[in-house]
């Protein structure tokens, strides 16, 4: 099967427009006739090569939601005409420890990306800027028919990526929670933390966005950049996720900590970041790191997200304004995540 | 009341013999007639103003047993005839959310060392390498007469400081623990993980002590000069508690946690460490790190100690070999614990 698709044909290259082969459904697959695509800072950093070599030509896109148009004959979780969602993987080895425990995501062999990445047959994966995409059922999610599809699209990645160390770190009632950083995923952590229940605090470089972020859920809001900041909310937080990238002062983000607080990445910096002990052992304090979420729990994220009315704050654009929206991300001139309308790729 | 002492005059001195005053009883204090005294590596780093300008001179030893020789009028905790103990602390603010919560350790206006801090009153507070201290009863703890008073001694501190973060990430059946290095804190942390009923596993420069570590209760031993180690046990291990101040490289050893695992330091190096936050995202890791433990988990520490007979390996020596026992410290040459017989001090 030919489709449509928006690739990257080399690194640094402008997406075009093209067409891919998708294979054919197999006995566990689904067809899935994508509706919407989210833009995720992963697809440009990818494209641009940032992370590396890619099997160019790479068709981005990891936050997928559409209409099962075909199942295979063995699928049971998925029938035609249910509305579904692809996140960040496709597939992975099933058997091993952790993916026997629900944590694909960290499977020992490795799980394959939904785009740019070889999948069990040897093929190489194609992601969600393209009309249609198969595959296997497990890896498939439900989406609530409650949910605005092209809203719903960024829970597949920034919904699960902030949800899983929020439920894994226990935020809930009477836990003060904070993040940093209200952009794609900054602004999917403070509408999930407040859902749980928790007391939230955004911390952002200056106080432009905080009338947003009072909205979306945040109970309090400070710039980063008052160094008041740190003295003020010194000891305060339970949890702090932090979804930006870039390097930051982490001896002094881990001072807002309490005793047993644990600062949790969701974001890797490329550069290794300098940690001064102390700074753990003087509040018995944790530093750790979180990747996506098993399928298991990407289910119960888009079932709360539902039961709570909860989408991404979207701007949707047609296919043709792709590398238009990857300049405005870069510029963090996006409110908060751009999602391809796919119906401008047919 | 003056008592004998072995104190350092200034720093990097020897240490020598003097009188020191030790306090009336005020009502809720007990006066203790100082039976042993460990020699733990933080009263050298401090007599050696390796942590800065101390009030010299300075009476080290937080590894403190003795029996109750007198009580104020308030003490209701411990009586005359006692055996009891008191670690790395002698005060706290007692209001403080985490005072409140058992965590004096963490006192927000700072817990009081038991030697070369300043008391509530204002006095400057003097250890245990000396014959007799007053100190406030909430601070004092019972020691169960099965345990033998020498051995008990080093869990005051050494004890504590293993016990607290084996306790708090869980260490048990079913877990796989790891110990980096094996003297005064790695010998007790086996013991106690052991005694916990985790597969404990030693992780020493060499196999020099292997036969000790196996016999303490090791599962596994394996040398951290081998590159094979850090491939072999990769991804195994639930906890792995550093014992080792010196700086490590936390990114090999963070390959080394499961998926949740913790990697948690007791000891903070001098430098701040280099840390690769995709070492912690790649499994959902995390790096922590703990400060010795609240009273009431000294005490159950303690009692639990004396349920699975738990000492540590000492060498009781005379008080006029303080100065060589450090020199034997500084070397590594001592298994396990140094502790003074402080009746070498009357």
């Amino acid at each position: 099967m030919r489709v449509n698709a928006y690739a990257a044909p080399a690194a640094g290259q402008p997406l075009a427009l093209t067409t891919i082969e998708r294979r054919d459904v197999g006995p566990n697959d689904v067809l899935i006739a994508i509706e919407y695509a989210g833009i995720c800072h992963s697809d440009i950093h990818t494209v641009n090569g940032d992370w590396g070599p890619q099997p160019f030509p790479v068709v981005p896109g990891h936050e997928i939601v559409g209409i099962v148009t075909e199942t295979g004959s063995a699928v049971t979780r998925h029938r035609v005409g249910d509305r579904v969602g692809v996140g960040c993987m496709v597939n992975s080895c099933g058997e091993c420890a952790n993916c026997l425990a629900g944590d694909e995501q960290y499977c020992v062999k490795g799980m394959v990306p939904t785009y740019a990445g070889t999948d069990r047959d040897g093929t190489t994966t194609q992601g969600g800027y393209s009309t249609h995409v198969v595959v296997d059922a497990d890896y498939v999610l439900s989406v609530p028919e409650s949910l605005d599809a092209a809203a719903a699209a960024p829970l597949l990645c920034a919904g699960i990526t902030t949800y899983a160390p929020l439920r894994r770190w226990g935020a809930g009632p009477g836990k003060k929670v904070a993040v940093v950083g209200l952009g794609g995923l900054g602004h999917m952590a403070v509408k999930i933390a407040h859902a749980l229940g928790a007391e939230v605090t955004v911390l952002s470089q200056s106080l432009k966005k905080r009338e947003d972020g009072l909205r979306l859920g945040a109970d309090h809001y400070h710039a980063t950049s008052d160094p008041d900041t740190f003295e003020q909310l010194a000891g305060r937080f339970d949890l702090i996720v932090n979804t930006v990238s870039a390097a930051i002062d982490l001896n002094a983000y881990l001072g807002l900590l309490a005793v047993d607080g644990t600062l949790v990445n969701v974001g890797a910096p490329a550069e290794p970041l300098s940690l001064h002990v102390m700074s753990l052992i003087g509040g018995r304090r944790s530093f750790a790191g979180s990747l996506i979420g098993g399928i298991a729990l990407t289910q119960e994220m888009l079932d709360f997200c539902a039961e709570h009315n909860i989408g991404a704050e979207v701007e949707v654009v047609p296919a043709d304004k792709v590398n238009e929206a990857y300049e405005r991300v870069l510029a963090s001139d996006v409110r908060y995540r751009f999602v391809i309308d796919i119906k401008t790729l047919a």
